[in-house]
């Protein structure tokens, strides 16, 4: 009746779980034992399922990881930024070879769809893309990876970039991204003509980085807000970082927040370390979409990071004060269901119907886990579990 | 002529690394594979090698680690979480089995001491502290622990309480604690008469618990920088948490910082999430001894923390913004050697002469192994590995 049945779990809150698997979705979903012949039983081990994980923003074509360790080089400014990295990369493994160690070991963790951003601009053109479409194919079935053009230079002051990211958008990338329409490129209409354009034309989603700070930045997620609701895109547009609403007074949040939730534009973030972010808790009881992903991993912008979206969600929750089982959730939903909506991705869950893909912690419930995050994971994907036995994911850094 | 060797590492600046262990101590740590017959060679596999970890900061008798998972509960007031806190603790299994839990999950990963805080007030008595004993007593050669008689609910408003506290250093406490002498007692003299008193009579160490806001915390800062001058206890004074180092301008974080460090006074910060803390790299350029440790782990104050320091020493780089290998080895240092000092372990260290005892993880070096903290550890105490290989914590939750 079964393919296989996954028994002795429990549930997010704490609670007995069993799951049956047929044709690679989940049968049955409950407290019960499944009842009826199955070729292959597995015990969980009382360990908590939790949903794949999805990263909502990752970089595949920045990271160190699959080549060696490089040490972080301070940058005074963000041209020096860039040229450090292009520098860095120009010895570094062929981005593909990158890009495919970095999914490996988010893979590992438990990932199983993401967002990634692909630097394309007139100088990069689509080499980037492409090299990350190779890794994405490589994937295919077991890491669902959309792709971003990302014009970290700038758009209008990168004369010829409008039509690279136009490119992009037609050879593969369902999303067309923006970075700071007015510091970096000073023409705020000018990029957004060019961003909602493209999008609207090809049908593709936004995500659009913002950096911009305090009012600056209240004044561009409005913008971007009034674009969206204009052009109909409402679900499909997303700002990521907007560093701003960690800036300013409550009124302000309040207002942008009621902008965006109309206009039905996401917020990602990835709680940082040392700066402000935006408010999740407030955002959230406002009706905005609020989603996390790693953001950069060991690349030439910051060392840190590993990949694992368990982590992350810990570390949206220590950073925005997240302390009841409640709000832990709210962190792990981040990490999970949040992202999987904006990826647009089908089946998605711990029920029947669903692709039965989850991630098996060692803890007694989803709260500890975001708490506490368990190093060894079981991951399994369609009804298939990836290895005989949990896995400590290494880092996949040469030696 | 060696007991053990142990081949195939990497340092903490990722060159090869070969240790020659005799009688429990390092008799040979360098690039050269170490010669001699030997009765037993341990292949690290290319992992790179850390001191063990020091937990500057833990409330042993608080965790419900060892007992079943407990929501947070929030409080409105510290009377509130005091009385939660009782409440939950109440039902809880004895503090001496969750200590034990607790010890036994920091040392799998790699947690070789700790500076234990255990209430001691009128009401509880020294039932906490004999019971933390009792559990020290059994980890003893395993992992050491200072303990700090803790008045958690003050000194002076709480009568009685200085009287237990010199039972409690009497009884075993190596350390005197104090909380908040303005804010919590009203009465900053008359606490710091009888917590240095205390050390003064009777030779032990103090570590004063500081949240006090803004100029209040710098005041009292002053105030015990001054009293440790005058006492003699340089180097044998410390204040956990001092938020009021992450709330004042740079100028006053100066003159502080200069008092502090020619009192001989350190700073413990665990990096909290969602509000200030000591400014690091501003306090070590000024000569302050600054360590860190976890704090509370999943307990009624919060519901953070697995007990891995190298988790910690992420955390502290990550919220103070350290992202160069020079950096991140600072973060490593405080959940290392600035650890071990202020506790006063001997022969520490991954030298010639040292206790032969690490903690070898899955890294490039010690820069990428604090920037991604991989998840499996592999501890060796006095030469001795303390598992065929390398070890994934488990989180010890009842369920």
């Amino acid at each position: 009746m079964f393919d296989r049945v996954f028994i002795n779990a429990v549930d997010r809150n704490g609670r007995p779980l069993h799951l049956a698997v047929r044709d690679g979705r989940f049968a049955a979903v409950g407290a019960e034992r499944p009842e009826g012949a199955t070729a292959d039983t597995v015990d969980l081990g009382g360990r908590v399922v939790l949903p794949g994980f999805v990263d909502g923003h990752i970089h595949l074509d920045k990271s160190f990881v699959g080549d060696r360790w490089h040490p972080h080089e301070p940058a005074a400014t963000l041209r020096e930024r860039l040229a450090a990295e292009k520098r860095l990369l120009g010895t570094a493994r062929p981005i593909a070879e990158r890009a495919d160690a970095l999914i490996a070991q988010a893979a590992a963790f438990g990932t199983v769809a993401m967002r990634s951003h692909v630097d394309v601009d007139a100088t990069t053109g689509l080499t980037n893309l492409h090299a990350v479409m190779a890794a994405r194919e490589k994937w295919r079935g077991i890491v669902d990876i959309e792709l971003v053009a990302f014009p970290q230079a700038g758009v209008v002051s990168c004369a010829g970039t409008a039509d690279m990211l136009d490119a992009a958008v037609r050879e593969g990338a369902g999303v067309v991204g923006g970075i700071d329409p007015t510091t970096l490129d000073g023409d705020a209409d000018g990029q957004l003509d060019i961003v909602f354009g493209i999008a609207e034309k090809r049908g593709a989603k936004i995500d659009i980085h913002l950096h911009e700070p305090g009012q600056q930045g209240i004044e561009q997620l409005l913008r971007i807000a009034a674009r969206t609701r204009a052009s109909g895109l409402h679900g499909r547009v997303a700002v990521s970082h907007a560093y701003a609403l960690g800036e300013v007074p409550a009124d302000d949040v309040a207002r942008t927040a009621a902008a965006l939730a109309d206009a039905g534009v996401a917020i990602l973030t990835n709680a940082p370390g040392d700066c402000a972010f935006p408010p999740v808790r407030q955002l959230r009881a406002a009706g905005v979409h609020v989603f996390t992903g790693n953001d950069n991993i060991g690349d030439a912008w910051w060392p840190y990071g590993n990949g694992d979206m368990l982590q992350r969600a810990n570390l949206v929750g220590y950073r925005s004060g997240f302390y009841t089982d409640d709000e832990l959730n709210v962190a792990l939903e981040m990490a999970t269901h949040a992202g999987a909506r904006v990826i647009g991705k089908d089946g998605y869950g711990i029920e029947v119907g669903c692709e039965a893909t989850f991630v098996a912690v060692d803890a007694p419930n989803a709260a500890a886990a975001v708490a506490g995050v368990p190093g060894a994971r079981w991951v399994v994907r369609r009804g298939v579990p990836a290895t005989d036995a949990p896995v400590t994911p290494r880092l996949n850094f040469l030696r």
